[in-house]
């Protein structure tokens, strides 16, 4: 079979932090066909600054990049727009996605690791007592509890908002015994509408959907009840805020989670859950206690009653934060170059239809 | 094909807890074959009590036992006596294993998802900053850390004796993106040497050692420093206390992880870490962190270095402690039964040669 060489490409890097020259070079090693040009541009400015040769941006066909665009006549060979960052609203009023087909793709899945990582280890550390023990650990004290250790195999994790998160969160509960329940807006009933086509590190997350003993689906009540009633230890909240999640977790859910005494974890948007009923919830031991990594409000204000409610952790929203953030991003971006040349769907393409 | 049915088994159960009707029942169910029998006896004492009627202890094919073993006359038609503890010095002296070829089995694997989860949920809140945001929580301060947050993708685990902890550990690791580095005694260079045949709860662990990318072994420094050496960002701490064991990670050791400033879980026992030595490490930075769920000297008295050490997580020697212990023991003798009618090799059966 003969294999024409593929088209040649430019690609024009517009971040705002100092280009690194090993990420740039992994392109160039990778796909030699690709010509990388790179500048430090400031975060918040949607347009591209005077110091980029207005040739290179009229020549780029791939350009990576967080806020700033080129007009739609600046950049006339264009063919994808890969963001920095995992949503694409700050970009959809701009002409480049209004006016254009260019394609865009976001960096959806970047977090996964990360936040995975911190809801799995809020409720490891909450069955395992760790947050006593450091207590004890400050006073010098060598005391053994007597609270009961559960450990993780045979339990559930229920996870609500099967994206690139809580596929995450499945992968590594499930390599520790437990069983998963996953819940979406939309059924999910074949092996093609469990996939997920969006990026994932190697090897990491479920991207076929294989991992859940049984989908949930629906947008009412009734569906959610059934979820939160199917013998959950752990629930998992990662689906975004709308209009239809706002308060999504309220008292009547919480006494769903009674029999079970379920843990929360969000690490999604505070407002998804109804934070008065939450404390009220964990005070009076209907559930077993909670993991936050966002609230409502947020910022929490010095003195509201969630900083000291019972068997909680609540952190300032850093869940996402990692060091390997960039790392990342490029390799979402060398996977579409990739599949640009291949010709096949590129990853995390934004629908121009639904902005995201 | 013909198959026979199973010879007829009679079990008896002499734990010191309330025997569990729901236990018992399961291996009723499971093989109608056994009848089972059960008396609670206290922990500690090394003969069968009066209570528990001669006639039953003579019949007894398979005991499953804490400390309570009967004299061989006694209980002649013994088959195996399944041991409730991980470890079997305690009964090498006793008739019934000196004096007769009755198999003893132990507990050993009973204690891998719990420890697993303890070094997991340590290592991950030790990098993710959890001790420091549960002291700004405390404080009622919602305070983003500047610290960097490396997660685990990329990352490489080694795990210094890779038995039913550390196969456990490595399992959970690379569902998080780890590379798992092996470290054994004897060199395992064949997939037979790399098998377990120990008792794992069903899909857990690493029975055919499988996940690491890299086995080391041998007793010599180099040795050890060979693996030490070999890109760790963390090191796990599961062999057993031995002469050879004593002081194996000392201020050599501590200086070969300095490149990668690895952080070192220690599970296993306290004295095989040198505790000053590894105090100077936490503090001068040469590592970047430890957890120990052991400590030379144990108990740890108030007022010692070690609570107070640089990044540094301790907790009381806890890390074993599940409800489900017992769940897990009658998991053993329930495998061990089915072999026994089989024919097939029981799992952890204790070496009369090794004692254990």
């Amino acid at each position: 079979m003969r294999v024409s060489a593929p088209q040649e490409e430019r690609l024009l890097v517009l971040l705002p932090d100092q280009p690194r020259e090993d990420l740039l070079q992994q392109i160039r090693d990778l796909y030699p066909h690709v010509t990388v040009k790179a500048y430090q541009v400031e975060w918040g400015v949607f347009k591209v600054p005077d110091k980029v040769p207005a040739a290179e941006v009229a020549a780029a066909t791939i350009l990576l990049s967080g806020t700033a665009l080129p007009l739609p006549e600046e950049a006339p060979n264009l063919k994808f727009v890969q963001l920095q960052s995992a949503g694409a609203n700050h970009v959809l009023n701009h002409p480049l996605f209004k006016d254009t087909d260019v394609k865009f793709c976001t960096a959806n899945g970047v977090h996964g690791p990360q936040i995975s990582e911190w809801v799995i280890t809020t409720f490891l550390a909450f069955q395992h007592h760790i947050p006593k023990y450091l207590d004890l650990q400050r006073e010098g004290k060598w005391n053994r509890l007597r609270d009961p250790v559960e450990d993780a195999v045979n339990r559930r994790v229920g996870i609500l908002g099967y994206g690139s998160i809580g596929r995450q969160v499945a992968r590594v509960s499930k390599a520790m015994g437990m069983d998963v329940h996953a819940y979406t807006l939309h059924p999910r009933s074949t092996p093609e509408s469990r996939r997920d086509n969006g990026y994932y590190p190697p090897g990491l997350g479920d991207p076929e959907g294989t991992f859940p003993s049984k989908w949930f689906s629906g947008g009412s009540t009734a569906d959610l009840h059934a979820f939160l009633s199917s013998g959950l230890d752990l629930v998992v909240i990662c689906l975004p805020l709308t209009p239809r999640t706002h308060h999504l977790i309220s008292a009547p859910e919480l006494k769903v989670m009674a029999e079970k005494r379920t843990f929360v974890s969000n690490i999604a948007r505070g407002p998804v859950v109804n934070t008065d009923d939450l404390i009220n919830a964990l005070e009076d031991g209907t559930i077993r206690g909670a993991a936050l990594d966002v609230t409502d409000p947020e910022p929490l204000p010095e003195g509201h009653a969630l900083w000291s409610a019972k068997n909680l952790i609540v952190t300032p929203h850093i869940s996402g934060a990692s060091v390997t953030y960039v790392d990342r991003v490029f390799e979402i971006l060398s996977l579409n170059i990739g599949r640009l040349s291949e010709g096949t769907g590129l990853a995390n393409e934004v629908s121009r239809k639904d902005g995201y």
